[in-house]
């Protein structure tokens, strides 16, 4: 099987789980008493997750883009691993939610941070699971012939990526303010132009 | 007409109907007494009827691939087809929030589990519609000539796959629970390895 | 500019907006007294609604490829006319909705019905307008060089579609279910093989 | 990396968030007293907004088609730079929403409208930031060698188009009709052949 059909349900989904991400900024009910503008104000949490959320699958969808673009034809296991990182990255929507709802409440806020953290944790083991069938696993799928420790660097990179995630996740029962500060960090710094420079393979190696 | 704007379409519907199953998911409203982990954990039945639906619809997108990646072309009957399919995945996201909603009410839940296999069921026989048209009724619109005995043999065993989702029907009225687990079943079954070991043709036949 | 992703961009839109559709088939509120059978099929409007307006659009998909596939690039008017047809699509969620909601209300249906049979009005109005276009106005767009005659034998035909709808409209201040029938039955034709056979030049003049 | 993926995922998101538009247009409860006729034509706000967002999506994608068709090949910082364009067309949704619940309250329509028309004002310089980066910054990128003069002619251009929306955020405080009004206008320009006319290379200059 080839990976261009691969690529374009990953895509859609991709797509669509970014794009679904803004129901959760809801617009407030017109209330006597309360400016809108205090209103707005008082929703950052739902901005926030929401751009934390939005970007980092934006350089998940960078991250794919480059790991797929390694193969040269997909297997069962191939699709199978792909359908369950896109099963953890369908249900970032609801973690996005559930951390707005919750990052001001007085109950619930370290659990709801732990789901968030822990969401982006689970979608950064499924990518490295994926990305470790193909680049260790079953070589022979790739493109290009690569040299094992080119390999196993690549890997390594990669998977270097679930740490923040897991100190994100670790200290969720401490402050969930900080939960989301570190996970806003990692996108932010994915972003910059330097993280591609630095990593110089995750996007620039074909 | 060719087949890459029947599969770009098809791609799209698969990937939007299988990305707002997490629309069924929903935040726990903050309730005086609860705690939120406790909410979040009574709503199991959400989470597993939102797995069972993304990877049974995951896999149905891989055999889809599978069976068009077989024509040459499409013609009228085929595209038609391919819409009745559709529209039988297309309800999947309702069958879904409705057994989630009713799994642990006293009344209603034999009810909605029959509509959530029974779901299953419709699009499995409208897969098995549109194989049987391309595979028996149209051989002329495939990209190899296929000897028919190999053709009926990859219909048979697509069909076989219909079986388990009666059963998971026909026992909704015994329990709710049984069904989703049979559903369940099915769709880990598929995704396993093993599934495309012992079924070779259903992936890797091109 | 050329057709690939004006197509993509369109196919996209469709293939949300015929999913969206879903949405509008509501889970009942388990209701004491009510029995969730009950409650279902009194929500046949919905699913009448539901599989018009899905079989509609996905119709509409097979003609937009057919009249997209005869162009050979794309112009601002070109553009900008499937822009205004995307849009007309687009509010088909609204329509349907408000359809099922009122079908049964005591007030109201006969505007619902209105919309509803009026959108679908507007739509192939939108599409007739944009095959007439091309067929009738740029003809230097078009891929293979048609006779004159042969061009407005298409546009012809295909301005057909627009009666059953005017139709469907104007019967909906006599009775609600009188249009939705109309717009069901115009699907039911579409998507018969013999509206294919009849009308040879929809799908298969390429 | 080259432009297909960027783009099937920026048609994408852009298919995604211009038919979600639809969800803020909400079909009226029943309500005794008043009218269907008279609840539809009083949601006037909400169609004027769908139809105004709905249109300036679609120009920003054969803009967003002109210039990417222009690239050879995307960097990390052009995919960084268009996930925040796409992030910026993604809140559209939100702020069409808000736009049209506030536009007819005694309170809040000021600001409102300044989150609505500001927020075309962020999309179109994110739009304006990509484009510069690759027309003067990355050259290289482009697929063919244009001279400096013209790079510069079509960038100016471009942010030409971002006045209007400054203007029409700067008036929100003036009055909210005039924002939407504004914003409506310069989709219907942008939408006219004239605007291609006037403007040649916004869409034809490949």
């Amino acid at each position: 099987m080839g990976t261009n059909r691969l690529e374009a349900f990953s895509d859609g989904v991709l797509a669509v789980a970014i794009t679904l991400l803004v129901l959760d900024i809801k617009v407030p009910e017109p209330t006597p008493g309360r400016t809108l503008g205090h209103q707005l104000l008082s929703n950052w949490p739902n901005y926030a997750a929401y751009a934390t959320s939005f970007i980092t699958i934006g350089i998940i969808w960078i991250n794919h883009h480059v790991m797929v673009g390694r193969l040269r034809r997909a297997n069962h296991v191939v699709l199978v691993l792909n359908l369950l990182l896109l099963l953890s990255i369908g249900v970032l929507p609801f973690a996005t939610s559930l951390m707005a709802a919750y990052l001001k409440q007085p109950h619930g806020q370290h659990l709801a941070a732990a789901v968030y953290g822990g969401s982006f944790m689970v979608m950064s083991i499924a990518f490295g699971a994926m990305n470790r069938y193909i680049l260790i696993g079953r070589p022979e799928l790739l493109k290009a012939e690569l040299p094992e420790d080119q390999r196993r660097r690549i890997l390594a990179r990669n998977m270097a990526g679930l740490g923040p995630y897991v100190i994100a996740t670790a200290l969720a029962p401490v402050s969930a303010y900080v939960t989301l500060a570190i996970c806003g960090a990692i996108a932010i710094f994915y972003g910059l132009p330097l993280a591609s420079g630095s990593e110089p393979a995750s996007v620039s190696d074909e």
